[in-house]
């Protein structure tokens, strides 16, 4: 169950169908390879899809199901997993800023598990030797050979061995790898409470599609709305009861001094500093634990359609 | 991305498995075949499912989702293509009318885009050379060898390189075709209304799924139904906001004067004269589009769960 | 379109990735195979997932669809086919006790057409020769080869041809299949009511996923409420209206005297006697008749939100 053997062979199938899939393959001088999947290439839904799949090394079923927001039909993005850890916490988490130079983009994808730098792997007891790296960029820019080369040199590969995949977050593709996010922000916020991460033993959610934004700041408003007021997750986990309870109200993003306000409006009340918005607010809108060894069901948070639907433009068209 | 070839491995897979689908292979004298999917054979939601991605060119991601009308589970057909224009318009719109002696069917599928007769192909700037083609044929009988022949004529190719596939509008495959059209009738509409359909990205729709009538006239009314009063649809376009304003109001089925009662009565108010039912009535219920360059959305009509529940059946049962 | 040939081949499928479902397989003295999906093994709900697709002999189509219970995200399993006979009543169906000193097991699967000795075979006209047998048992502990050597002599297999699939009721993979079973618990009434089987010719239902629950006894009751108060099912069906009608309040688990709370209090009413409750109690909540040849629809039962926010443990959270 290597994660970046798993990724690099989607990745393959999606290289073998890049004009349905609308995406472009770039080398990069000095070896290695970017798949554009939404920036100067149109991209899409499906390629999207695609994405996400690799963002979590294909240990998760992703697809579209129907959904509702403001009154009116809306996709979601269904997730479930059975390795929701390897999956979301080693693979699929945003935990890796790639910049050099003007370059910037947030790393995801099994990378991270060959670079195994983030404290994170430290706290999860996961890390991987892979020969070859699969990673994935929410990001506008085509990442150079510096790029490539910075991330080889941290996993330990040539640069040769290196696939980056890249989509801005205003993008259809990038849209929806973020709100593919349901569970894995959930994780991330147990893991910041100090839950044993080893409890959880199948995950599933979901997240309303937002609307494609004008830019990526406004597109970062609404998928962060996705998640933090519309995302579902249910948890099975094993363990004792008492702590679900203890932990259960800190993970939703009604946890935070900042809910209740679409995040573009958050966000632009802290002058866009990212680091003054409540961390607690990054969450999915509801968790609920369901304890495979008691049998009992805690459940938290709420969705908050009403939110939703302003944040997505839904609100009181004819 | 040739769409005769892409159905055409299709047809293939439906063909290796006649057993499973309750199809069968028609050998038709003098060269082609037809796959009857519920004219004598009994077919299946499952053939219908794959009718449905063959009319579409294997360009879309089809499947059955869960749905309810009059209060009671109804399944869904949900719809995504990144391809909307080449899948919709250019394969599944049933513009080709297929009539010889005293056959009549209404034509779908790639083949139209090899015979590239329809003015709709000048307009979208797209047309096919195929070797072997693949039509779907909504009708009630089994294309015989003047028909094929009429095909191979128009198509540019022998009679032995071409694959009718037949259903019935009162059959269980038929149905699921026919409503696997939510998108489409959003696309056919938008080109009536000269709408620049280059600027469709992508596109999501569902209907749900209406019970076999008891014959094709009733079939008719209520496949229509599940279109115009279930279908749901959602558009990423690209462009101006202005244009999606104006045509807005245009494309739901309540933009006619005919909206409001189940077809089969409108129908019936017409004497049954096709011609004489308003043609903007021949839309998704609701539509809703999202632009991907500026951000904002503009939604459009409404779904009517009263008219499809009188439609399908099911008001009043215990 | 042999059952056990059709569910072996996903169970290599199954086999192949061990790892990734989280099974392990027990070689049995003597020959033959278990597939362990949640006794020591971890199992997830994806191998639940495949469990119910092998017990259904690969003619289902099987998947996790979005769903809600007691205001909360639950995720449902919904299950269509085109051959419900075959896929429930001469695979799925539970009718095969499987005793042997002190092992005990709920046997379904494939297997039983082989045997055939169950008297549903007869009434169905439906058994089938095969070279390698495929069970799948609900249940606690894994068989040993005197359990395979008797499915082994009912089916005329060698041990060696013979493998069983595991999973307690109280587990992710044990639930999964269990819920599977909204069209089969609807097919089994139907025909204990005498109704003509062969009528049926799709059939579609979806049933909520209940949390795993403490033991299996508690398991077996929240299962049976998501049939009994959760589940949905639409069946399209052949012949006249009238039986439909007669039938119809029949079949749903409102006919029975016992419905109307969960599972666990009328069994433990019951003294936890099985053969004391109302066997009319064991079907799916709502039944739907579409009468693909008269296109009437018939609606029978409702789901009972409350009942199940109640067994699952998700009324009045915060």
């Amino acid at each position: 169950m290597n994660l970046n053997d798993r990724a690099a062979r989607l990745v393959e199938t999606l290289i073998s169908r890049v004009e349905e899939r609308r995406v472009r393959v770039v080398e990069v001088a000095g070896g290695g390879r970017v798949v554009d999947c939404g920036v100067e290439s149109r991209g899409g839904v499906l390629a999207g899809l695609e994405l996400a799949r690799i963002c979590m090394a294909d240990l998760a079923e992703i697809g579209l199901v129907p959904g509702e927001v403001g009154g009116r039909g809306c996709p979601s993005v269904q997730v479930a997993t059975d390795h929701a850890v390897a999956s979301c916490l080693a693979s699929q988490y945003a935990g890796w800023q790639l910049a050099k130079g003007d370059f910037f983009a947030m790393g995801s994808g099994p990378m991270r598990a060959a670079s195994g730098t983030e404290k994170v792997f430290h706290d999860i007891g996961f890390r991987e030797e892979a020969s070859a790296v699969v990673g994935v960029l929410e990001g506008r820019a085509i990442p150079g050979p510096e790029v490539v080369a910075m991330v080889a040199e941290s996993c330990r590969v040539a640069p040769s061995a290196v696939t980056l995949l890249v989509a801005p977050t205003a993008s259809l593709a990038g849209g929806v790898q973020v709100v593919a996010r349901s569970v894995e922000t959930g994780l991330h916020k147990l893991h910041e409470q100090g839950f044993d991460l080893g409890r959880i033993v199948s995950a599933f959610g979901s997240a309303p599609l937002p609307p494609v934004a004008g830019d990526d700041l406004a597109a970062i408003g609404r998928t962060n709305d996705a998640i933090l007021y519309g995302a579902r997750v249910v948890l099975d986990v094993t363990g004792d009861d008492a702590s679900l309870e203890e932990v259960g109200p800190m993970v939703p993003s009604s946890s935070s001094r900042d809910h209740g306000e679409p995040f573009a409006a958050v966000f632009a009340r802290y002058n866009h500093d990212f680091y003054a918005v409540d961390p607690h607010l990054f969450s999915p809108a509801e968790v609920v634990f369901r304890n495979v060894e008691t049998g009992n069901t805690f459940a938290f948070g709420r969705v908050e359609p009403g939110v939703l639907a302003r944040s997505f433009g839904l609100s009181g068209e004819a």
